[in-house]
């Protein structure tokens, strides 16, 4: 258990970006919350799940929706709290803790501001290791854990609890058009876990990383050293290529945002990189050069910071890099939930590591 | 407090079809339910709304949705009283009786088929004396009743608790969305009311009076009299014509049957009625003849069956006739939720009795 430095968050908000190789939304209204409540003289703990009781009950929580609304209708923290105490009304606990479903992009965030207003500390985990379009699309609905019960908050006053789905996937139908109604945005606390199931299932460590990994950004940027340089070294990835943006094609379907984004390389070769919120896979004449569930990740080539499927645009200079993904996903069960198919690309998964 | 017998449950079918004017979905499937748990040897009972204690809670049920589902989607007995049950477990209170917010066409039966199973009876009452399209169009809205909470099932084991909602419009919008990712049909139970608020808000009688008109149309068939001259008798109505059914237009649009069915009366005058599930306006020459919250009926000029929206079609002979609306719909208050502005059409009510 340690208490989070200002510069940690700040640290996290770039490397959660990363993470959330195009979607997942910018952290940085979250970071303005954070900024925000600690200097109001809240602060946020920081606690290994291996110190959870298996008897402990976590609170798992996530803006749900098209992040794009984030910047009309602003990320306000006693939402996200708001959604665990729904939570904490429905089944008649306390929570011990609190967790990010996704530890790529905005999400990031919504356990630290839960955790400042409700006083119980930010469990060091998540359930995707990055970002992910799809209530379905996390560790637990790998294991199988049960779907509900969700609440989903408005900031009128709107309140829902789905109380039972028949399976993850009615899960995310149900709550998704929830969330459409309450304007394509909602605060969800999601199916709370027990200590013993985020041991088993949750993915462990990732706020660390995330701080990590943001930290090399900005200390690589401090020292004109190079941050992609940095991030491949923190975390043993792969640079797939640097180039320009020639052409991007977007389009907001089912409640995602869809599209792809063609590069040309400096080596004159044209690549394409399709998103579904997040990058999904990219192709070379057709033949994928790397896709999901491995993490597919856009940066700005000169700052290293990442670049979202929302703001890509023409001219940009950009290195596309490639980080691993969770063991989890790789296995068949995996793949099913989170693979290339998962996303409607009739694809086999060829990890970029093992070529 | 009394036993419905088989015939009372046949007779409601037929006079809620009625005052269902044009929506509501046939009760023809609910009487199915009802004809089969009869035969199993359950049996309901009506219970006198002054019967009830201050503090009693009722269970306030409908099916939601658009009622041609249910000729796919058969209406399952077992849902509507599950429904009750989740929101006896949300509550954490047992029910004392259970009423029907809409007396009007399928939505009678659905009371019935949860007491049948929950063994508590039936409140001889509803909240619209008739059948509306939306939530808020009742007289527990009119009294400005808490709309939530709100249970929502699907066949699949899907539940959703609306726990607060901001309005009654917001109730409706987020219950809607629910009930139609569930295909467009679900059974829902609305916000517990106490007997003080069911004997205050709730119109009395309206079980007994659909089984009475029910019987008076029954009767006069097998006396081979006029069953239409039998329902003007019953409700105090008023014929407005006679004619052929020579148009109909109709769409399913966010989740509502709309259009219109032109009739050619036998004076050789075009009426217009228009619908939104159930019949709004009458027209003749743009001008308004009747209008909700009065009831606009269209009936078989011969059997004296009521003819729903989703029915109606080319050469039908049919008498449209008014029945009079509950008090408290034509206060300004009840205007606003169900006159004809709340339907779109910019007229002001004028009562068919007055003129």
């Amino acid at each position: 258990m340690r208490e989070l430095s200002a510069d940690d968050i700040e640290a996290l908000a770039v490397g959660a970006w990363i993470l959330g190789t195009g979607g997942g939304g910018s952290p940085y209204h979250g970071l303005l919350n954070m900024r925000r409540l600690y200097d109001e003289g809240l602060r946020v703990t920081l606690m290994d799940p291996q110190a959870l009781a298996d008897g402990d009950d976590v609170a798992v929580v996530s803006y749900m929706g098209a992040p794009l609304v984030t910047q009309e209708r602003l990320v306000d923290s006693r939402m996200t709290a708001r959604s665990v105490e729904v939570m904490e009304e429905y089944i008649g606990r306390k929570f011990r803790a609190v967790m990010a479903i996704e530890i790529g992009g905005g999400n990031a965030m919504q356990p630290l501001m839960a955790a400042a207003h409700l006083k119980i500390p930010v469990v060091d985990a998540d359930a995707m290791g990055r970002a992910y379009p799809e209530a379905q699309m996390t560790t637990f609905a790998v294991g199988d854990l049960a779907p509900a019960p969700l609440t989903s908050i408005d900031p009128r006053g709107n309140e829902v609890i789905v109380s039972r789905a028949a399976t993850w996937k009615w899960m995310e139908r149900t709550s998704r058009k929830v969330c459409t109604e309450f304007g394509s945005i909602a605060a969800t606390c999601k199916a709370p876990r027990t200590g013993a199931e985020v041991k088993r299932w949750g993915i462990p460590y990732t706020t660390t990383k995330a701080i990590n990994l943001g930290k090399a950004v900005m200390d690589a940027n401090r020292r004109h050293e190079d941050p992609i340089a940095a991030i491949l070294k923190a975390e043993r990835g792969k640079r797939l290529l640097a180039g320009k943006v020639v052409e991007v094609e977007r389009r907001t379907t089912e409640g995602f945002l869809r599209g792809r984004a063609v590069l040309e390389s400096d080596g004159r070769e044209t690549i394409v990189l399709d998103f579904q919120n997040e990058w999904t896979v990219a192709w070379h004449d057709g033949r994928p050069l790397a896709s999901t569930p491995e993490l597919i990740c856009v940066l700005d080539s000169d700052s290293g910071e990442a670049i979202g499927t929302e703001m890509v645009r023409y001219g940009q200079r950009v290195t596309v890099i490639v980080l691993p993904s969770p063991e989890i996903f790789l296995t068949p069960r995996g793949l099913q939930n989170v693979g290339p198919r998962a996303f409607g690309h009739d694809i086999d998964f060829r990890s970029v590591f093992s070529s």
